[in-house]
């Protein structure tokens, strides 16, 4: 006895798929990811409509699943993050409802309660065997942590997972137990590697990004939250993963041994956690090779749900007892809102993720951006979409100068003393618009074509259509 | 913030116990545990009354709680296996309500079905984080896999982790994550080492213990299953850990290369598994010090839960992959059905485990047992008490010769053809009872002190009092 099925078409139909149901989906095999675009494919040749497609993240490789929004396959969408073609889509109007947006935090603790009912996840698995037990960490298609699937396959009416690489019953070191699986499919490929993880993640070269990231730590470096035990969680970007290496440089001169890092996880904290930085390093998703590696072999690195690592209704998570965040910012306001779900004309280009999660659960929410992107300021009278409110965000850092969450007055005081080049975050803001001159205002449709969910459940925002 | 409360009363009052709750227990520290006794007694000083104790197993440790039987603290027992004075007071007719009998497999599937609703989950945690992340591996009173506590953990309302030995946030190594905890309970001790885990399981030394081990071993050897690929579970009594040791041997001798084994773990199934007779281990609970530092260091050596063990109602389990299970009897009738639960008297003596759960699942289950203990023939004309059905027993090995259940006639053609003893059933009995006599029929009470549910839910059989 086992679960394997021929095909995905076949799994969905024993699953009952229908009309009108929850299907789910997880992203971490990124933007290397075959299986959304296979399923729905599937689901589009079964005649199946009105779906809501519950997926953690969608990216560019995500793009053909717009004709599914168009013959009304797919007419909802709900994911942490869209990005792409795939948002530009939504933002046209091309979806028939709107489409909803939560935290990696807030998406299983929706899922647990059952605001979310998934009738249908599918799991895409880099290795599993022919009952289920299933893993990220080891195959061709290798993406390391599969901490996104785990509620989805914990709650799904049905589960079906999809891999390139079936092995010998039992896989001793699973992720995803057999006990919830209920089909297992085999295909050539389940994505490419080339999209799933960058064989290299790299560091800003950019001077401008240099700064902000010698800033940022200098503001950690001064916020009195480094010392023993200290805990930390930052991007992939180029500008947070200099401010890792400089982190680490301070670190290892002070001999620091902080506890954990927490994350979406590189090569450059991997690095970390082997130089004596971090004791553990818990991940819910990798972000290169290096970091799969040390997934699999060190036991210091450690698997993590979406749940345990920010869900607001878990009994706990790690995203509570984080000392500091690094973050980005495609705007911020001059209440320190941030927008991470648009960028400045309103198109939808991005999401959360664990953003609101992380800015609320850490003691030190630090906000890294460019002054001026793309020939417009940064800081804004108020964000095209709030992602994460301004309370819970404690400082904005550009590479001119440093604004503090007129909130946490003490922090300003002590950053100040520290000699760094604090300014009302209204001063970095003229400076912006000296240079680039004020943008003219955003132009924006009538139709809400999507709605942002806070971590409590509350609508925090709506994104309407771009009529640009 | 952390979730330490100052001790275990204060943790039952903070979850909000009162009269009539379901409070649950798991038994990995099997007769050294202390944490049941202390809950116990906090009960009753709390004066809380008509409490469910729904605990994995019971052990002779726990003999104090038939003092809460006395003054109704605890007025219903659901357990798995009830050893010691405890069985011997509910025979007795001390325990107000009916005790119920499930096996392992069955209890986290009424709880997860919601048919046993858990109020307060207790786990006793070798180690823990003051956020509730918690291991069974690390600590002075390691006792290695939390498979048992998992549901627990996972479905209780309120769940309190006891620990004594509280380390930093985070324990990377946790086996119950934060997010399913409340309260944090440290104690001076949780358990006295010798009886968490036997510092030597040993082998039997009987000549009859090993020809009961070298028959079964020829069994398998001959069932046409001991093949590449091989799967296995055995336990901790002295034939069976010979039983280990023989099929060592013959796996070695014939570089036979088994998948798994499966079960409660001793160091004799480690060492099969170091010496490459199996690629992985599943293990629900340690028996031995040896199983509890494999299970820590050896990626080969995965924890489970109970869930994933043996549920019958999950997705897949385990047990269900199962080849071949070696498994005791204090009785076996003629139609094989096999009594764990009672002693030849009908006093409550143990109980199911995963006794029926493996049977039930495994391609060939065989039953070990001497002809005649304590000077009564093991095969009865009815046992006291049906713990297994015989239609999933395949085999009964005795020292004095083999029985192969009628059902499986090619199996016991195979046998013969092998130069195996094999006897009817009926003639093994007539050899013991040449020997002992007949027994004289057991005189039971007229109340019903305990039921026993099948895996399928079902009443399989109910235990009178005792009235001898």
């Amino acid at each position: 006895m086992n679960k394997i099925v021929k095909n995905i078409k076949e799994a969905l139909n024993l699953c009952g798929i229908k009309d009108g149901m929850t299907i789910s989906f997880h992203h971490h095999l990124r933007n290397g990811d075959n299986v959304i675009n296979m399923t729905v494919n599937a689901l589009q040749e079964l005649g199946i409509k009105n779906l809501n497609l519950c997926a953690s993240s969608l990216f560019q490789v995500h793009s053909p699943i717009i004709s599914a929004f168009d013959d009304e396959t797919i007419t909802t969408v709900e994911s942490g993050y869209i990005g792409g073609d795939v948002g530009v889509a939504i933002s046209n109007g091309k979806l028939k409802n709107k489409a909803v947006f939560r935290s990696h935090g807030h998406r299983p603790s929706d899922i647990k309660s059952g605001k979310i009912h998934i009738d249908v996840a599918v799991i895409a698995a880099p290795t599993s065997d022919d009952m289920g037990n299933c893993s990220g960490k080891f195959g061709k298609s290798a993406c390391g942590s599969l901490g996104y699937a785990m509620a989805d396959a914990q709650y799904a009416d049905k589960v079906i997972v999809v891999t390139d690489n079936l092995v010998s019953y039992p896989l001793c070191d699973f992720s995803i137990p057999e006990t919830q699986v209920d089909y297992v499919v085999c295909v050539d490929s389940i994505g490419d590697p080339e999209g799933i993880v960058s064989s290299t993640t790299k560091i800003t070269r950019d001077p401008a990004g240099l700064r902000i990231a010698k800033f940022a730590v200098d503001c950690i470096k001064n916020s009195g939250l480094l010392k023993n035990g200290f805990s930390f969680q930052t991007g992939a970007g180029g500008a947070s993963l200099a401010a890792a290496m400089y982190l680490k440089e301070i670190m290892l001169k002070e001999n620091i041994k902080g506890s954990f890092c927490m994350g979406g996880i590189t090569g450059y904290i991997v690095d970390m956690l082997e130089a004596g930085c971090f004791e553990t390093l818990f991940d819910v998703q990798c972000f290169d090779l290096r970091a799969v590696e040390s997934l699999k072999n060190n036991p210091r690195h450690k698997e993590v749900s979406a749940e345990h690592y920010a869900s607001p209704t878990s009994k706990s998570c790690i995203a509570d007892k984080l000392d500091v965040v690094i973050l980005g910012a495609t705007e911020i306001d001059t209440d320190f809102n941030v927008n991470v779900h648009t960028n400045s004309q309103g198109i939808i280009m991005g999401g959360s993720g664990g953003h609101s999660d992380v800015a609320a659960g850490s003691k030190l929410s630090i906000i890294v951006a460019p002054l001026i992107r793309a020939r417009l300021p940064v800081i804004v009278d108020r964000v095209n979409c709030i992602s994460t409110p301004g309370k819970t965000v404690d400082i904005l850092v550009t590479q001119r100068g440093i604004a503090v969450n007129p909130a946490k007055k003490d922090l300003a005081e002590r950053l100040k003393a520290s000699g760094l080049p604090v300014f009302d975050i209204e001063a970095l803001k003229n400076i912006a618009e000296d240079f680039s001159g004020k943008p003219e205002p955003v132009e924006r449709g009538n139709k809400i074509i999507a709605e942002v969910l806070y971590r409590d459940g509350t609508v925090i925002d709506e994104i309407m259509n771009y009529c640009g």
